[in-house]
């Protein structure tokens, strides 16, 4: 039996009942038996499958009819481990007493529930959605990182193991991670998701975005999770843009060698691209978002860490003792600026007339490790000005593991973001 | 001698003293003396030139150097009288006791001044920025109205009495007394120029703007006054489009067969124009719109309302008496869909690239007669999402009576809008 690749073709398959949810639930496990040990991605859960079968019955039960059923229908989703959800303890990838941080299921959660689908359990994060790692492993290559936080929702995808997860980004824990593991990572316009029921790490730049296999698929979990969402069809062609400037420098030679290629493809596609001089407060950008981050880690973290110190992991310690030196007016004057970046580039889009910003998701492949998930400084910028970015997968680095494309529309462009990103994943996805 | 006849030829030739302010100021009088009987544009004030040259003379010895004058040295300036002046009784139209309503001197006035603006008088407001008219007549014909609520703005700028004037726009109240006066009326994004200092009338929806001859003009204002502004050269052409549904029906035959001329005229000058259905919910922004204006303005006036509604004006009666029936909730709700409908025209923009959306800036020229300031309805969507948005004088209709093209553009694009109206401005406009 053929089961369908991408999110789109397989949740129609199972609304209109070509695909039975327990046959789909078979495939599911022998797949998860084979794959998940080498990969890490889930937390462990006894009687995984047998679960997911009671829950699937609920569901037929609940919608007999195919013409009712909702968009989502039997479709699992891995949940990363920040977020909470009923029946699921939260650990987020800490050793801390997890009672200290359970709380209401998150409204993202329960927008996919209603919507039709099966949680298929948590996913790997790292220790607080930041640098501390956890096991899991690169789905191309289990000696090398699959990057963070979203460590696990992007291996599960990458795997084949999950047909969509849900992830956040803070710096660039969704879009780095679906690059290294070769999936679509969507982050919104900030806000956009409901963060409501997920632990923050720095809830000013914290935001949930969703992994899948393609861009369409990313699409369709976003009108189920986005605030008004608006249906769009067939958008003209977008212009693009390279931000030429400081910011490309922290890319690698191959990285960029790799992207001028992606850019070729894209232009003999009938892309028109521009480069435009952006960012050259770059540097300021980055100091301003690491502070930001330090700043609300440490004051989410407050209570915890002056009780629980020593059960931290050494990159979250100095995350928050940084942070605990930042002043409440250094902070608000830093959070101004987020705000003028994302006008700023808001302004060059209008100048030239830029739809699409495209930049390397990240300054390489996946680095060879699992103590270190990687550098977030190509995707620090777009996340930095709440604007909406993504991960397209865009072919392969020497070392046979993925690279990406990273896109970046205008402030509530997500509908047109990811339309675009579909037909940009025709020309430039390598398999 | 000749006087330049635009704002920024002006301000050059004050700066480099091409121009002495003394001999400016006698061109200036001699002008008033014949003119605004009658326009009737200032609030009359004894002894005015007097003090003119008095301001001047203090100017001159705080800036002896032309190289460090700052960019408005020595323009005159009319202020809407809802603005508070340091100096300058407010009256707002009202037969109220101005005590009520005093306060320091509104932020844009400062900044005007500290540009080197001299502030030359207030002009006539219709009673607190709403529909009750003053006495101010349209320059080009005085059995006409020059519009309203900043008809007196409005007016001078069209008679030739003054370079450069502030207004208000809650409605329609600047673009529209620009359109019946043939002048370039500026009404920027939402919050863009600092409101403080300036009376009320719904605080949600009220915008300060400015009045000049041309768009360089008001430019050279907008950078005086907005916040943050960001300089922009020679952008690419813009892409325009006609927004098409039932908000264009509220236009006369007349007012259309005009905005279709402009259209080709714009098209023959290598302008791209989309013709978009937009708008299809517009009697549901008008309706909202004017529930926020009764209920801001209801809440506004409520203590004054209480001692003195005999002296108000029946239309603000009207106005007042059916915001006291609207609930917190009716308004909180409509507020919301204000910004939903900004996010609808946005979305719309993005789908099909659109810079600017041109439309007719009245439903006709000035109608006859003075108890009526002319229909605001052209403006109401444009003033309802905070887009900015202004008028360029495109011709005359058959009375001989200007006619206006209403461009609006995105959220926070002031400059292009601003930049993109002078290049329009070449195409559309005869004398």
């Amino acid at each position: 039996m053929n089961f369908p690749s991408t999110l789109p073709a397989l949740a129609d398959a199972l609304r209109n009942g070509g695909l039975l949810i327990t046959d789909y639930l078979s495939h599911l496990e022998s797949n998860f038996n084979s794959r998940e040990p080498d990969v890490l991605s889930f937390i462990p859960e006894e009687g995984r499958f047998d679960r997911l079968r009671r829950d699937a019955q609920a569901l037929l039960t609940r919608y007999p009819d195919p013409n009712t059923r909702p968009p989502l229908f039997g479709v699992p989703v891995g949940v990363k481990d920040i977020f909470h959800v009923s029946g699921f303890v939260t650990r987020a990838g800490s050793k801390l007493p997890p009672d200290l941080f359970q709380g209401s299921e998150a409204e993202s959660v329960t927008a996919l529930k209603d919507a039709g689908a099966l949680v298929m359990g948590k996913t790997v994060t790292t220790e607080f959605a930041y640098f501390g790692p956890g096991p899991t492993r690169n789905p191309h290559n289990p000696e090398h990182t699959p990057g963070g936080s979203s460590s696990g929702s992007a291996a599960a995808v990458g795997a084949g193991l999950c047909p969509l997860t849900l992830g956040t980004q803070t710096i660039g824990s969704i879009v780095r991670p679906a690059s290294f593991c070769g999936v679509v990572g969507y982050k919104p316009s900030f806000d956009r998701i409901s963060k409501t029921g997920v632990m923050p790490l720095a809830p000013s730049l914290d935001h949930v975005g969703v992994f899948t296999a393609d861009a369409r698929g990313a699409a369709l979990a976003a009108r189920v999770l986005c605030r008004d969402w608006r249906l769009t069809d067939s958008p003209r062609k977008p212009v693009l843009a390279v931000p030429d400037g400081p910011y490309l420098a922290n890319a690698s030679d191959e990285a960029m060698k790799h992207f001028d290629d992606t850019r070729r493809r894209l232009a003999a596609a009938g892309y028109m691209i521009l480069s435009v001089n952006a960012m050259p407060d770059f540097e300021e950008i980055r100091a301003r978002h690491n502070l930001i981050t330090a700043a609300e880690a440490a004051r989410v973290h407050e209570k915890m860490y002056a009780r629980f110190r020593e059960l931290y992991h050494p990159k979250t310690v100095d995350l928050i003792e940084r942070g605990q030196k930042i002043s409440g007016e250094a902070l608000a004057q830093a959070l101004k600026g987020r705000k003028k970046h994302r006008m700023e580039l808001t302004h060059l889009m209008n100048v030239h007339g830029i739809d699409l910003w495209i930049s390397p998701s990240a300054p390489g492949p996946a680095p060879q490790g699992l103590e270190s998930t990687g550098d977030p400084i190509m995707n620090l910028p777009w996340t930095h000005s709440g604007l909406p970015s993504m991960n397209e997968p865009s072919g392969r680095a020497a070392n046979g593991l993925p690279l990406g494309l990273q896109l970046t529309a205008r402030w509530q462009a997500d509908e047109l973001m990811l339309a675009w990103a579909a037909d940009i994943e025709a020309v430039v996805s390598r398999s």
